[in-house]
């Protein structure tokens, strides 16, 4: 089969961990690759910012680097977009839909920014668009949700989608150090960036979660529309908060769809119960967990970034896109039939566990109950353990958990009991979910 | 789109308990599955053994039912197979390829004895046949097997794919409960057939381990070169020891690949570490835990029965096999270019745990060990607890966890153990997996 059929013109635009993985296995997995996409995938070209530096790399022969992008883009019949950021990643992606190619791509910032603009040019030129590995690296998501999950109706979506922050709190959970020590040594070891802004401050999540949340709820979600925050004002006393309640730490992206009425996304730190499934992913890996109404619970699990995981998803997709070519039909591409508007995340039903430092003094608890209730707010948990004297001042620290409530009346709870009087400081404010 | 399109007639055969679901899918959900598939899919008729009976259910429409499955099979253009067993299904799936209708199945036995011939039927016809649900229930598996991990080398599967088994494993180790108290409450709980042989004996994870097998190496796997030992024989005794040095029992099924030499396929109980990602699934959860060159490990989780997860896969794979009869194009069918040989599970590579009952005497430990040296079996832990003096002997339990070694080899060492005076008794003998 494969000697007989003319091969399929394979381009990839960055050559960086992903894309020296992918270049790998299309030349070492050639004949198999080969067989599973019925003909084989010969490499036309890889396109780099700066093609004497890469000639380094003794793998690859220097002629097929170029540094023009958009021109390799348009001599392929399907372009790996693998430069990531917006440009001129966005150009050459266009250019390849212009000259009639297909796409592959891992470009999750692209995707939550400019995602609609690349689906309808994608159709306009009556090709694809495929980015499995965009969100979870290797794990297989994008397709169980959008073909093996269309039957179903999804619900709700808690994602572990950033290894970075994962590994980071994993750390602080199990070894007891510092946001900022375990940062520094995530550093060391290649699991953060020079600059982690994108990480920690949940940029990146947000990025996968919008991506996923237009997959499941057939809805454009744009990432602006994901609230967000990160971790890196989570202290080690927040981490041990969370353990003394049988709860562990994660960020999570947490895509949520209220019946017709519309979707939630956002991305935040939040209390996830031990046995939950979500808790015991450790380290880099990632989880996506999906609730849908006929399937259940269901979990998704492995490495979530790193240039060999990432390589598997790029070329299971490069070998989907092959046989559409060879053998006609397109894959499923962007659905937004309902069309669900997109609440703001103050609408979110959530829990709050709150540390509160307290004057250890008759009538407080009266009084901080006080504040929940007039916001309708009410308490599941309270517990009080004795708090240091510093100052002259008899101190505690009051740990609450509140049931479901939304957002908004919970900012306010929040907000209230700064002013009052008996409450030195809200010493730690954080989400539960997963229950 | 969904009003302008001519309907897609899906005809459904067997009206058990997923057989409904499915039903009720296909009506409540009807408009999001129209715009999933491009075309409303509209149900043409329902085949059951006494369509008398049957009548009993309201949701239906009695003018919908037939007692012919092989005709009403002729006369759709997607025909769901939810009968069960080989006959009369094959019959009906056979026919349905022969009027060009595509097939949706859930029957694990089936594809586990016939496969190679449906498949070969359908690629004949030019239609397709897609099976999700045969394998862990809700969870995507097959699709991201054959087409998400399309572009990497899958090395090996370690499957809990019987939720029934898990359920009985997961209460003995919790509750501390005999293996036939736990399966008669998980009959009284409908979690167990009156009759539990296929599924205690394995050969419901056989007939699974067959297709997760062929699909994952493509290579055909028949159930019957799947090496298969259930759990009855399992005590209360296996289970507290496991527990002694960190692993809880599963019944897995495994296939592994060793390069071009072949594949070794098995099922049966093994001890896995508890750190193991898949030592955590409880109850009637199934979860298939994928090894991948490129990928890394992957795990996939959900409900592996039930009516209602079973359903979600297969009105997933009917939206599918739908859009490919409105847009054309074939999915990936059977793959079996590698066609490696199933080499016997004598020649797999694995570690036991063996408990021995033996007399509390100077010299027992070097005998004992001079039958694993005899074999090459190197010994890794060794574990001596005082046991009672029945029958005026002083007996002692004697726990072993070897090295890796041939099974052949193992098999040996455990004959002889039986053999060796000092011996009393070979208590238990599980083999350890997961590291």
């Amino acid at each position: 089969m494969s000697s007989s059929q003319a091969p399929i013109r394979v381009a990839v635009l960055g050559c960086g961990t992903v894309g020296r993985q992918v270049i790998r296995l299309l030349q070492e997995s050639a004949s198999d690759l080969a067989w599973r996409a019925g003909a084989p995938l010969e490499l036309v070209g890889v396109a780099v910012k700066d093609p004497a530096e890469t000639g380094l790399w003794q793998e690859l022969d220097p002629a097929y680097l170029t540094d023009d992008a958009t021109g390799l883009a348009r001599q392929a019949d399907i372009v790996v977009e693998l430069i990531g950021g917006i440009e001129p990643a966005r150009s050459a992606i266009l250019a390849a839909f212009e000259a009639g190619a297909s796409v592959v791509t891992a470009n999750k910032a692209l995707l939550g920014s400019h995602g609609p603009e690349l689906y309808d040019a994608a159709r306009s030129a009556g090709v694809e668009i495929y980015f499995e590995a965009a969100v979870g690296g290797a794990i297989p998501i994008l397709r169980p949700i959008r073909e093996s999950l269309a039957g179903d109706t999804i619900t709700r979506i808690l994602g572990i989608v950033n290894g970075t922050t994962n590994y980071v709190l994993d750390r602080m959970t199990t070894e007891g150090l510092g946001f900022a020590e375990v940062l520094r040594q995530a550093q060391e070891l290649g699991y953060a960036e020079a600059d982690p802004t994108a990480d920690v401050e949940g940029f990146d999540a947000a990025s996968k979660a919008a991506i996923l949340a237009s997959s499941a709820f057939h809805t454009r979600v744009p990432v602006d529309a994901v609230s967000r925050q990160g971790i890196s004002h989570l202290t080690l006393d927040d981490i041990v908060a969370a353990r003394a309640t049988g709860h562990v730490v994660k960020l999570l992206a947490i895509a949520e769809r209220r019946g017709s009425e519309g979707v939630i996304v956002r991305v935040h730190p939040a209390l996830v119960p031990r046995k939950h499934p979500l808790a015991s992913v450790r380290g880099v890996f990632n989880a996506i967990y999906v609730e849908a109404e006929a399937a259940g619970e269901l979990m998704f699990y492995g490495r979530g970034a790193g240039g060999r995981p990432t390589s598997s998803a790029v070329v299971g997709d490069l070998v989907t896109v092959a046989r559409h070519r060879l053998t006609g039909g397109l894959g499923p591409g962007e659905s937004v039939y309902l069309g669900l508007p997109v609440l703001p995340a103050g609408q979110a039903v959530t829990r709050l566990q709150i540390r509160l430092l307290v004057r250890d003094q008759p009538g407080v608890l009266a009084g901080v109950s006080k504040v929940f209730a007039s916001h309708a707010v009410s308490i599941e948990t309270v517990r009080q353990t004795a708090g240091d004297g510093a100052n002259g001042v008899d101190l505690a620290t009051l740990t609450v958990v509140t049931h479901k409530a939304p957002e908004t009346a919970l900012g306010r709870v929040v907000a209230d009991l700064s002013d009052e009087a008996t409450v030195v400081a809200v010493a730690g404010v954080i989400r539960v979910e997963g229950e």
